[in-house]
């Protein structure tokens, strides 16, 4: 299929399951950036999960995001329910606004529900010209370091940096061991999992997929990655008066929906410390870049960009059951 | 020793190897706060690294930080290249001035010399309300994942939270696998380090530790320890207009001095997004506290915490050898 193929079956299916245009709108464009960039997992599979949440109620179909200035530098936005896609594309460009005008801004996203990825987000503000930091709870599903029972969220961090004339530096990455999405497939083909990804219901080590699922994942890094974790449910949770990921996994209450609950980005304009100086510093930072990639070492962002060049022109395979199940959603056998 | 006579070595030793007053009472407190709570390197024995840094002329002893307004919401202090310390207490009233204003504020410290750790930076503005992140390079010591070369600096983030009747939550980690000076404590007692803590000069994994301090230590947590020592190495470099730890460790000029170049501080005010909700919010924090302390783990901040209401009312113990040699640095046997 083509991008616009994707763009167009994400819309007409999300559509087609009830969602608002608005919305439909934004939350396909996220399909399509993970298709484009070979995050399969994060591609129109995910229509999959947006249906079950407006057909389990989880998400609010149509919520309109109110977006207020609670001080100067800050913008916060009240999704009403809804996916969390539309309401930072309502708050953005206040957040880019203020970011410039001020030096340094953020923007809560509040009341939503997330399956998405942060990159994409990271990515639009880096490409206007801004270094960007994004995290968000999930559904408690994670262990601290020194403990065996589930605390924090996947709780990913995700950073942007712009680069001019290049792609963004980006990397978004979970605070856990791995992403649940991975323990879930091994369980599936009943493969064993690593012993350090994480713990049964009683606190024991265990290679078992599913009883890790039932019990705690750990975090990745020790006691470091703990400490990140931690940070991430502090920022985006109680900082902007938003749902931890336990609070999350209660909400949800056994519905198996996605996590519902906040987010935090911070924008720093790098014309705001160095003035007239930006070019030069900016051509520092690639010397960064270079020293990595010139020794054979991957940028973060790297495979991601390789697959988007792919993508842009030569289109992308969707599995024949996948698209299959895509459209049962929307009445079965009907061609679109 | 009493923190009290501590702190009166630390001045005394500092005025005697040449700081200027200012410096020397500042940076004084950082070593007080060191051996307070618990952590001897941070503490008392950074008297002979100081001493070294003005003896070699790789600290201005008595630089006059200048304080600028790059942006509203933004603090810039030039520290004329003295040590880091001076320089953040004279802009930290401005930047939590900014936070409470705007919501948000960023403080570059540039151009300054550093030897301590951020924790006692980012705690003190916690104990301000505050929530703030902090980041610095150091020198280029540290290979990016999928790499063996030096690129990054030990690159720490530090991050306080402010809890209400409660010492703040804070943590303070190197990105790389290990402190140097762990390594450096290894080479000196004959011990083999780990294989995954980092590379000789030939890019081959090594246990010698004299090795990997000639070669490059490995990040933690793999590519996510990488991607975060990339991220320190850009906002308290690029960003900020100052060195990466190639830089720095290159115009160290093999003099073996402390790490140069700049630092970013971010506050964020709760009360900026929650208004009269404050309470409230940072009483749900203290929920997610409560379900890690209650399994058994700890906080990041807890040993440190534990050691200092110890070193409150019993004082601390400081080696007869170390002793003597700070002694030395102001003239032998004269008693102080």
């Amino acid at each position: 299929m083509t991008l616009a193929e994707v763009r167009a079956l994400a819309r007409r299916v999300l559509r087609g399951v009830g969602l608002d245009r608005m919305h439909a709108e934004v939350v396909a464009e996220t399909m399509v950036a993970g298709e484009r960039d070979g995050c399969a997992s994060h591609g129109i599979y995910r229509l999959l999960v947006a249906a079950r949440s407006v057909a389990a109620k989880i998400v609010v179909p149509d919520a309109v995001p109110d977006v207020k200035e609670p001080a100067a530098a800050l913008v916060a936005v009240d999704g009403g329910g809804g996916f969390a896609q539309l309401a930072f594309e309502m708050g953005k460009p206040l957040l880019i606004e203020k970011a410039r005008r001020f030096g340094i801004a953020a923007m809560a996203v509040n009341n939503v529900v997330h399956f998405a990825a942060l990159w994409p987000e990271v990515e639009a503000l880096a490409e206007q010209g801004l270094a960007a930091i994004a995290v968000t709870p999930s559904h408690a599903w994670v262990a601290p370091a020194g403990g065996t029972r589930p605390v924090f969220g996947t709780n990913p961090i995700a950073f942007g940096w712009p680069r001019p004339g290049h792609e963004p530096f980006v990397f978004d990455f979970a605070t856990s061991a791995v992403a649940r999405g991975e323990i879930e497939l091994h369980r599936r083909a009943g493969r064993a999992v690593p012993e350090d990804w994480g713990y049964d219901r009683t606190g024991q080590p265990t290679t078992d997929a599913a009883a890790v699922l039932d019990g705690a994942m750990r975090t990745f890094g020790g006691h470091k990655g703990s400490a990140l974790a931690a940070m991430v449910e502090l920022l985006a949770g109680p900082l902007i008066g938003d749902l931890t990921s336990a609070e999350s996994l209660a909400r949800d209450a056994g519905r198996g929906g996605s996590p519902i609950g906040g987010e935090l980005i911070i924008a720093i304009d790098p014309a705001g410390f160095l003035g007239a100086g930006v070019a030069a510093s900016l051509a520092r930072a690639e010397a960064l870049f270079e020293a990595i990639e010139g020794q054979g070492a991957r940028l973060p962002s790297q495979r991601r960009y390789a697959a988007r060049a792919r993508s842009l022109s030569e289109g992308v395979v969707v599995p024949t059951a996948l698209h299959a199940e895509i459209m049962d959603l929307v009445g079965g056998s009907e061609r679109i």
